[in-house]
């Protein structure tokens, strides 16, 4: 693919956001993204917006025309919706536009708002991302996970405690993240003494339910002669598979993400030792040390070891989610897959702030609906 | 825009379809237009899906994995939602994907489950393409839309009855068509005689609650050298304008439908005079009479009376929904804007059995979501 100017961007809070609305959040994610870009509202020419669960939760299932109502925009507007990979999707469908050569600029938004309601709810709406055979046998997401966790640690001799090693770091991340739902550290003691959710998975394993948005402007590069420092998209690729478990070979991997993984680092011309940092989709623990394998950065059943000895921490040799991921940053869903891209775009521009990654140049994100059913990879350069 | 062509086109039977679940409906549409195409489905590169109430009604959002599942295929699958213009905005995304040259065919497929289900979850289903004040004021669809009949009635000086016309025309052109919710004729006096839902608009002025599911197959024409009669989509264009009709100045037309008509007939180069036949969004009477202005058709007060002619009837000069229209084909919401595509396209290869509309050359389609929150049009042609 050509490569897509990122001009822009911007994540609101992550958390409990109970004074703020779904548009509210949008307006916020929206606007100051097109004001870093310095771009004005009407340069705009198309918006993608990332969203999973406001047709259940918040009554709204027509959001291309709620968003031009909020904005007071009448260009193309289209919500795209692949559970929590809702947000990697519409950044790559803002690529595919730019590409299109139809578009010079395009406004990519995810968000979700999900505290605040009925917790029932909230359950049965994230539960429409899991296959029917799953929602009729009672399982849960993190029961999926679990599932995945457990024949992991059976396969590759890992112990429960491996387990707790990327929640650890990643609140470690999000302790100098002002915008993290959980600006805090945790002790392995408290991840090992949270209650147990689904055996192997523990609370403080999981990611929480967070309001929040992100967002991003994308430019077509031959149009736009921006001065100073560029990070361009390079790579950006999608791939699918089942949506149940019991339909795939191996619970130890997610063959989408090998796939879009594999065609993101062809499109970009690297290898993933070559990446400064990435943003993967630690929606779980045991996720984390899935995608930093099926990404190419580590063997199968390494990565928990990998982690455990603090390469892809803050400092270590390839930080991995600095901005405190998933599980501490928060994951409002339709959100995520935009805020991976906005923490990578500051990160390469600079203006990390206290979890900057020294000299990183290279940054991949790696953004995941459901159990892996669609898997979302793109590349970030200078 | 560059040109699509669009390779095979496939629609299931419209109705209710209780024996058929969402999943048979994908699976037929996606396989027989494939199959209608020429290719095989290993040559299918990416596909787009529109569709609305899966989540609502089906315990279903992540379709793009269902889809994976169904039709085992591990490329990039995107589910595009805007209420009842999800089929046409997938079209549309399809068309950009071609475009973007990174895709040489991309499978389109939009589909609906809304019969057998909760009669009171189907109707909240559908309002979540309202705004909040209209749900929370007890609004339903056909309300909104009569308040716009309304409005139109008395600034036109039109009389309730001149509302049945499209009615009338469409379930004729429905009796010709097999794959039609209701494949036969309604009389004046049986659309007056039906009860009156939201005044001005009667039982038999509304679309139905159908299920259904059409698909195309598009492919880059450089890279496809296909014999025989060809069909190209030579414009593709959406716009947007507020959720809420109490936010927009006029309630006898829809804006959006106007910006989109104006930059379709800008990219294909033609004029609306021009056109052979055209499938427009009739989801109630007014709807029909409204899209035929907005689209450049007829003027402004106009479009009544030139339903009740007969020209937009088949044989007439300019036929409107052959097919019979969300009406009478029936409107399984993330089908229609599909099933319009498939229809002009049957049209322009000559295939369109008894509603075959003579010398058809150039055709456009108008999908709306909403109220008109959101449209897309495209143009069609030889």
């Amino acid at each position: 693919m050509n490569k897509v100017l990122i001009l822009g961007a911007w994540q609101t809070q992550f958390g409990e956001l109970w004074q703020k609305s779904l548009d509210d959040l949008i307006r916020e994610a929206s606007l100051k993204a097109i004001k870093d870009s310095g771009l004005s509202k009407k340069q705009i020419e198309i918006v993608f917006l990332g969203n999973k669960l406001a047709g259940n939760l918040s009554g709204q299932n027509h959001l291309s025309a709620l968003f031009a109502q909020i904005l007071n925009m009448d260009v193309p507007i289209i919500r795209v919706e692949a559970a929590c990979a809702s947000g990697g999707v519409a950044i790559r469908q803002g690529c595919l536009a730019i590409n299109s050569g139809e578009y010079k600029t395009a406004l990519v938004v995810g968000a979700e708002k999900m505290t605040d309601m009925d917790l029932a709810e909230v359950s049965s709406g994230l539960m429409t991302a899991a296959g029917q055979e799953e929602q009729d046998s009672g399982l849960s997401f993190v029961g999926l996970y679990a599932l995945m966790a457990k024949t992991y640690l059976s396969r590759f001799k890992a112990k429960q405690e491996d387990l707790a090693y990327p929640a650890l770091k990643n609140h470690f991340h999000a302790s100098l993240n002002p915008k993290a739902h959980f600006p805090f550290q945790i002790s392995l003691r408290q991840v090992m003494e949270s209650s147990l959710i689904a055996s192997p998975l523990r609370m403080l394993e999981c990611s929480p339910i967070s309001d929040g948005a992100a967002a991003v402007v994308l430019a077509d590069p031959k149009k736009f002669k921006k001065r100073g420092r560029k990070v361009f998209i390079s790579a950006s690729s999608q791939a699918s598979q089942s949506l149940v478990l019991s339909k795939r070979k191996d619970l130890t991997e997610i063959e989408a993400t090998q796939k879009a993984a594999c065609q993101a680092y062809k499109q970009a011309g690297i290898k993933p030792q070559e990446l400064s940092l990435l943003e993967v989709h630690d929606c779980f623990s045991i996720a984390e040390i899935m995608a930093l394998e099926d990404l190419g950065l580590f063997d199968k059943g390494e990565g928990y070891v990998r982690v455990k000895n603090g390469e892809v921490r803050l400092g270590g040799k390839r930080p991995v989610n600095v901005s405190g991921g998933l599980k501490a940053c928060g994951h409002p869903v339709g959100a995520t897959g935009v805020k991976q891209v906005v923490e990578i775009f500051d990160q390469l521009k600079q203006r990390g702030g206290q979890k900057q990654v020294k000299d990183s140049c290279l940054g991949l994100t790696h953004n995941v609906g459901g159990t892996g059913g669609t898997a979302v990879v793109h590349i970030l350069q200078l």
